[in-house]
């Protein structure tokens, strides 16, 4: 496959890096993950508008990558706009109701709103903050797949679901490729077992993808299989990004994540969460109040552009689950692994400081 | 849709039947399942051999279609080997051999050699013997589903998984689909969530389609939405179909529902199979002891000829997985609905006399 041509890579450490948006001179670019690995088509970001549509349906996607999206929509509105905050405000209201339970996006777009309107030259700010963002979004990354690889022992088989890799993060491995490819690198022999994750199959089409680029020996599985992996014992370590975090640990992660966290802890298999502090939102308080995304029905009826149930099916697409923390074994960050008692020990490593995140 | 021209209705007891396989002279007849709801093709089986390489290409599946597939198999290999007791045996042996996990199939196949072997004439035999194992589980059918109907309340809703339906069955609802038709023919108010089902999609495919027929609401989810319909309250009770009961109540079923099972016990959520007796395996102490089929990687890797992965992604295909009784509320057969302790209560209502199934 020669389709990595048209992505845009960059080294850093002295590792490839795979970006899902980036910045080149005034310009925004960005990949289309809905076509990938077939193809990647590279689209330019010209308004906020035209972000904010890719970001609802799905053209890019992932905790960090939406992140990254965050910002670079927010460098766009002020492309447009210049120091109307009005428009500015409006425009990031509008971002952020793409996708409403991206915790990490609302936190760009508000970091980007307010240091940009401290500034006297509004687009110079906005293109400063957002490549601090960019670059601190990516460190985190890095680091926190340090402190996630630690976990991995040699020989572990992992489980991962959806993606939440190097282009759905900052383009080092996002949250939990981060582990699996910092474990790799670091020498540890291991395998990834990965569930294609319907409706949009992130996994079969973009982690699978990934993997191969990384020469990590993966299997492939349909979202149902886990429980039957596990029991059969294919499976002794589980790792997940995170869309949103709670101040007691709870995860909101992509729809299934509950199911695989219920079949880790009925097998004694240790269940980690990837994810960052911009992921961490210490104003939910709990799970429960989390929003769960519904999405369009017709997004579960086709795959592919192929009808898959009867005529006039309705269906239901929450794009989300919640995970109870009692089912979580640890929650791997940038500063390091975080164990329960959760809501005292996340506190504690990150509230702290919450004014430098 | 006028798809059901096609297909072979008959009237029982005032209900209409839709049947997955049948006779008509001496000819045996299926229709596609593989295709199904988009098209539905009838195909004459011919030889038992034929008839096999549909089993095990799913072109006709169900734990009651295959106990009906491995009577009129049996039928078919006496219409080709006549009398010769060694032939007879070994196309028992390669019928059972395309999906050894449908102990129904092996039941009937076994019961037509074990009688046809005593007739005088070989064909006769298989015929009425034949008749009569398709007539008996069909009855079972109608008689589970009043005995499950009773544990719906009028306002559930139900889900299900995979497609225990009529064409998975002798016509009338297959297992779990005989319970909802029941309920629903009693003049509750049911609701379906129904479980798309990956990779054959059963559920969005046929499930969807045979309760469009009935007239049964429904809604569609994919395979890893359970565990949040569940604990947003959109579910009430599960009732799924079985491929194997062991003797303690343990249960093998399609790929997925363990997951189900442990959702349904972490929201509260009766859980309940739909059996009969021809599925009940008293050789089987426990599930662990059941086998497991491994099928083929590619049918995971790719759908409706579309690829969902990159090239050369090997994945795994376990077709069922075996959930563990004390995550299961009532067994429903045909005699009634079980409920624990598994192991002496499915003994009471059945071992006594065994001989008479």
């Amino acid at each position: 496959m020669t389709l990595t041509e048209k992505l845009k890579t960059i080294e850093r450490d002295g590792r490839q890096l795979l970006l899902p948006i980036w910045r080149d001179g005034e310009k925004v670019f960005l990949i289309d993950q809905t076509k990938l690995p077939f193809s990647s088509p590279v689209y330019e970001m010209t308004t906020v508008e035209m972000l904010g549509k890719a970001v609802k349906d799905m053209v890019i996607r992932g905790s960090g990558a939406l992140g990254l999206a965050g910002a670079y929509g927010m460098f766009l509105a002020v492309k447009q706009h210049g120091s109307d905050q009005k428009a500015l405000l409006q425009a990031a209201n509008y971002l952020k109701s793409t996708r409403p339970t991206a915790v990490n996006m609302m936190k760009t777009i508000d970091e980007m709103l307010t240091r940009v309107f401290k500034a006297d030259d509004f687009l110079a700010s906005a293109h400063a903050v957002s490549e601090e963002i960019v670059d601190r979004q990516l460190s985190f990354e890095m680091q926190l797949g340090n402190h996630g690889a630690a976990l991995i022992e040699d020989g572990d088989t992992i489980m991962t679901h959806c993606h939440s890799g190097a282009v759905a993060g900052a383009g080092y491995g996002g949250r939990a490729l981060s582990v699996i490819r910092a474990a790799h690198e670091s020498g540890k022999e291991i395998e990834v077992i990965v569930n294609e994750t319907r409706p949009y199959l992130q996994g079969a089409r973009i982690t699978a993808w990934e993997l191969q680029q990384l020469n990590i020996p993966f299997r492939l599985i349909t979202d149902n299989m886990s429980g039957y992996c596990m029991s059969a014992g294919l499976i002794n370590k589980v790792v997940v990004g995170s869309d949103r975090v709670a101040a007691n640990g709870d995860l909101a992660n992509k729809i299934g994540t509950y199911l695989h966290a219920l079949a880790a802890q009925d097998n004694g298999i240790p269940f980690y969460t990837a994810t960052s502090s911009h992921t961490i939102d210490f104003d939910i308080k709990r799970g429960g109040n989390i929003e769960v995304e519904m999405r369009a029905s017709n997004e579960v009826t086709s795959f592919g552009g192929i009808q898959t149930a009867p005529e006039g099916t309705e269906a239901l697409y929450p794009g989300f689950d919640i995970t109870p923390n009692h089912l979580i074994s640890g929650i791997i960050t940038e500063k390091g692994v975080v164990t329960p008692e959760y809501t005292e020990n996340l506190a504690k490593l990150f509230k702290e400081d919450e004014s430098n995140v």
